[in-house]
């Protein structure tokens, strides 16, 4: 009858830790109201690993299975669990959003610098991350700033032309700031009323947001939440990638789409459902028998005989030699995460000349590609043969340097056009994105040779082809020259 | 001992209904045929709620537990189980389609107002719901037949002119009104051999066919079958966003692309298969913690603490304050499901002019908006604070009012076409969307602007830039510029 | 207590295969490294029905539960479970990639050759699959040659003209041929470094692949892994569409686009985590109530009271009376898998007439064709009347004949503008793929018309209209027109 019970006990422990965790005294106050006044994030929240374990216990694990890099955490967070005061009220004297509610000073936004208290060298690696910058990245660069105008613009049609106007901020905010990150700043406080009675609450600009290079009320860069989805922070979502696909799927970056095609992405998709994504450290073959996105540019991966495969990492550029999202040509990776320092010959912000030469100076250069490259083989190699994973980068090397052509020779009919007078572009001045045919250009490199790109990397074959590949490339070159060629007749 | 055996008696009580559900002897006389003839229908209603309870036990249930609203079912239903016979016999005075078979009057055609027996109040709802009306508002719209031939006709080219021809019925029945749903008409009776030997059938014109808005044999309206999937009738499966995707996943109406790359998309890919998604009342953050299509729009949500988030609901549009699907222009709901009785100032049978103003007297006026709009937002509030949802909404807002400028633009770019004699439209008295200018302004804004709106509402990133939102805005009216000017040239 | 150890025992039994299947000395040497140097591969065999079962025991199953075919098993295979060494070392004499290593004769690519030991049904049909001769039809067929030049063949813009060069292998490797399948060959053998020591590997070209018709090493055509992905060779997998989906999802054959929107594809995503994807025979409403790629074209599916409803095929075309891929029109299924061998009236390697008309004498005829067509009725009849069958293939029918017929206007375009000579085509002697309004022309037949009748033949709605469907169809011909006239102006 022991038996039993023990297997009956067992069995309850393995699906639902049992052990009460305590709650701090301060989350409680918070949980009394916010039980019922926003139950499903509550909900969440008691899914999750922060509700279910204390930090002085997750310290104990060894090295491998640790999931909180910080070596000291301050003593009052140690023996309760990780609840809503412990980040809302975490470094009030840094955040401009912090604010008085109910004897609290609570802040909206938690941050980079609020989850390192638990996570720094996490924190500390995505900060080396060019994600971090995001944000920096594209409002920073004057050349990336006319592109967003003149995607966001709105266009008015008068006296048989269109001119622009300038995009208004929450148009900026959902697009393209929707993903790199706004600037999130306290406008003013604001009283209102509650099912509680009338409170203050700050009310924010650039707000609601979650991207990956925001700028927060505390000075900071980053979400975390962006991948770690709040409230549950779920390790099996950030691997799973369906997370990478909120920004990582359209035709400029089709990452997602490439992996769903390919063999990886056929695997997780056929037999994911028995993995396991949240053992830590992730052992390649037991947990799982496919890489998704984190295995390769993020995870922890070991053998199941213990020997690490790669290291955690949230820098995630560290394991590619290359940055083949072309702006506007593929390139060596940046040096700083920081691209909008860099300036090419023609004074622009940009990592290539238009002509296609790498900016040297401020990217990696072949040694540290070729480190970069062989931690990436590593991972490749617990499953492939050397002369497999060989084979398979020499393809992508090769169809860098080739889409990278077919990026010059659509550069040339853009010129072209520039000095016929058939377009307005840098000769004169003007903007290099607002017309059809700069925008077919662009097309060129940001959709189809990205694209291509993308589907040599990961083996997402038609996504080279005719889903947005070299179908493409191929053809809008030819309408490129047929446009030049109508708008020359007659001049 | 005892105790174990309780435990296990317990265990397959949870796993399967062990408790004996009395099938009807006329449902009985289906299946002695029927489980060999249709083997897969058969094995598939089993699996079903139908199957494994009666009626008169669903009464019973609390009324945020029952699934059956009507008050009063007939005598002859409530004992036994809701299998063949009870719907393929049901109402056979109203069935055009009702034949005699081996001794029953059996219809082929199950119709929403046979499943009002039980479901009476979902089926009312539904009938305010624009879906309803779905083949009469496309049917009965001169302009959207005219949309329909210049997509669906056959096009010859002689004498270097491309011309038109009419659609055929075949082609209608499986491009629009495969979701819009067909007119299911009795032909004639056709008798023929089968396994059991020789047999009398009708046979209907558009048939097969489940779409929305289907006008069915016995004069209803709608098929509970496009989203109720036969013959397992899975709530789980309506609920989940698969089943919307059916319709509401193309280029014209991306919903559910915009979803599977919203976070609420990601949680339910990534965590999804950790849900309830049968339990009633659904209750956030226990059983879902992030919404499908079903919880804001149709589902009944409540809290742990048992307070009603949201009523159930089929008409479905009651949480909607916008029609984001812009023909041509996003605008308020109609205030009649039948759209097709609209009139503008120019007397055409669309819900805003040409030139983007509502035609107000058949909208729903800003006080139902904002009643609308607060009910949606009750369910936001559930996961998210105050000044989150108000942010949110306050960019839909925007998006609606930014995207219907540039369909302005796009709509005097064509105009202009038409005056100067370049297209033919409304001033010749002719097809507003056969010739490929107007091609062209149709994706302005069915797909563009759309995609754009869908975007906004349901924070899908890329789908309001590269994946067919601004980008293709912006682009699309550059080359209608070009286009334009090439046409002019040497006219 | 004997009881309970009896479920328990029970439990783990249904769990995992407790008793010990031998693994053969030879395996157990590469097992010896392998499991340091490639664990992956390791651990994704070991949960593989190859390292589970002995063929011996895999024999002695009823016809319908066998999953290998061979009525004679090589003796020393009986008795051990199949792991490396009894597939890499298999038939040597006709592998040149066989090599020396560690004292054993080891191969790289194991074949469908190899595989027929065990499996020589399947592998006979697999080369009666068009499939099966997917590289020979691409690589031995004059004008899909040209095709290929002008999709990957890198132009260049000089005196105002863009022009063509030659792809290099590379980017063939992984864009056509990644799905088709390359030409393996040895091309020398490498001495390198290990972390064993110093070993000989050969280098092979055309690696690496897994396309479904590679040219092998050994002489045999085709490559098993391709679907049954390797090293779990899981029948789940096979079955899921995700797998077809590899090659068979882009805008030239979207039948897994299709399928997602279908009320099957719906059913699967929906419901399918509740299915028995792994019993051989697969029993149609019990294992799973809708069908997956799979089920129409490949499985052995029966019915619960074990009737054949179609019998399991490798060669998949056995229950398809048409080729709806339309290269150029849709046309009755070729007569041999290798359609290189034909020749229409012109001379050229096409299955059609320029003008639409099929060349007969290489294709099945109308009694073929009933035939096919009526054992793929017999799988859709487990679930649907015969009425509804016979209206959904009635349709079918229709669209192929109008869909031909929009793209023998396309082809007028094209005829006119070659004659006009706007464009250099068959007669000039020209490529017939490489200029614009060419480009055009294939769009229509290789993007729109094929999604049209994917969707038509699968009940995928957008598919058929607006997401690369008739939409494209007719505002294609609209623009090939207005292209024409541009061209023609002041010429």
């Amino acid at each position: 009858m022991r038996v039993i019970m023990l297997i009956f006990f067992l069995s309850i422990l393995s699906v639902n830790a049992l052990w009460a965790v305590e709650v701090s005294d301060d989350t409680q106050s918070c949980l009394l109201c916010h039980n019922s006044v926003t139950p499903g994030i509550v909900a969440d929240w008691e899914k999750s690993l922060h509700a279910k374990a204390i930090p002085m216990e997750a310290q104990k694990k060894t090295n491998l299975e640790r999931r909180i890099s910080a070596e000291k955490i301050p003593e009052g967070l140690q023996q309760t669990s990780v609840g809503c005061a412990e980040c809302h009220t975490m470094n009030p004297e840094r955040h401009k959003d912090s604010f008085e509610h109910n004897g609290y000073q609570v802040h909206i936004v938690v941050t980079p610098s609020d989850c390192a208290t638990c996570h720094p060298t996490e924190r500390a690696q995505y900060q080396q991350n060019i994600m971090c910058l995001a944000y920096v990245n594209l409002n920073d660069n004057t050349v990336y700033r006319t592109l967003i105008n003149s995607v966001n613009g709105p266009q008015t049609f008068a006296r048989m032309r269109l001119s622009y106007g300038e995009p208004d901020d929450a148009t900026n905010f959902e697009s393209c700031f929707y993903c790199h990150g706004t600037e999130v700043k306290v406008e003013r406080m604001r009283t209102r009323e509650t099912s509680l009675g009338e409170m203050d609450f700050p009310l924010l600009s650039g707000w609601p947001n979650q991207g990956v290079g925001r700028l927060n009320p505390d000075g900071s860069k980053g979400s975390c939440t962006a991948c770690h989805t709040r409230h549950q922070f779920s390790i099996e979502m950030a691997r799973k990638p369906y997370t990478c696909a909120e920004c990582h799927k359209g035709p400029d970056v089709p990452a997602y789409k490439v992996y769903q095609v390919s063999k990886h992405g056929n695997i997780f998709s056929s037999l994911g459902e028995k993995w396991d994504f949240n053992s830590v450290p992730w052992t390649v073959g037991k947990d799982f028998t496919a890489p998704t996105c984190a295995s390769c540019h993020v995870s922890l991966i070991v053998t199941d005989e213990g020997e690490i495969v790669a290291e955690r990492s949230h820098q995630m550029s560290d394991r590619s030699s290359w940055r083949i999202f072309g702006v506007i040509y593929a390139h060596p990776h940046p040096k700083s995460p920081n691209t909008s320092i860099i300036r090419n010959k023609a004074g622009l912000p940009l990592p290539t000349e238009l002509t296609g030469e790498a900016v040297a100076d401020y990217l990696i250069d072949e040694e540290e590609q070729a480190g970069r490259r062989a931690n990436m083989q590593k991972i490749c190699l617990t499953c492939h043969s050397y002369e497999w994973v060989e084979g398979h980068f020499a393809r992508l090397e090769n169809t860098i340097k080739t889409t990278n052509e077919m990026t010059v020779t659509a550069t040339k009919i853009l010129t072209t056009a520039w000095e016929k007078g058939v377009a307005r572009g840098l000769p004169q001045g003007a903007n290099i994105f607002d017309e059809a045919i700069e925008k077919r250009w662009v097309e060129e490199w940001l959709f189809f040779a990205n694209s291509t790109r993308f589907a040599s990397a990961m083996a997402g074959a038609d996504y080279g082809v005719f889903a947005n590949g070299r179908w493409y490339m191929s053809k809008n070159l030819q309408e490129m020259s047929d446009w030049l060629e109508f708008k020359l007749k007659g001049k």
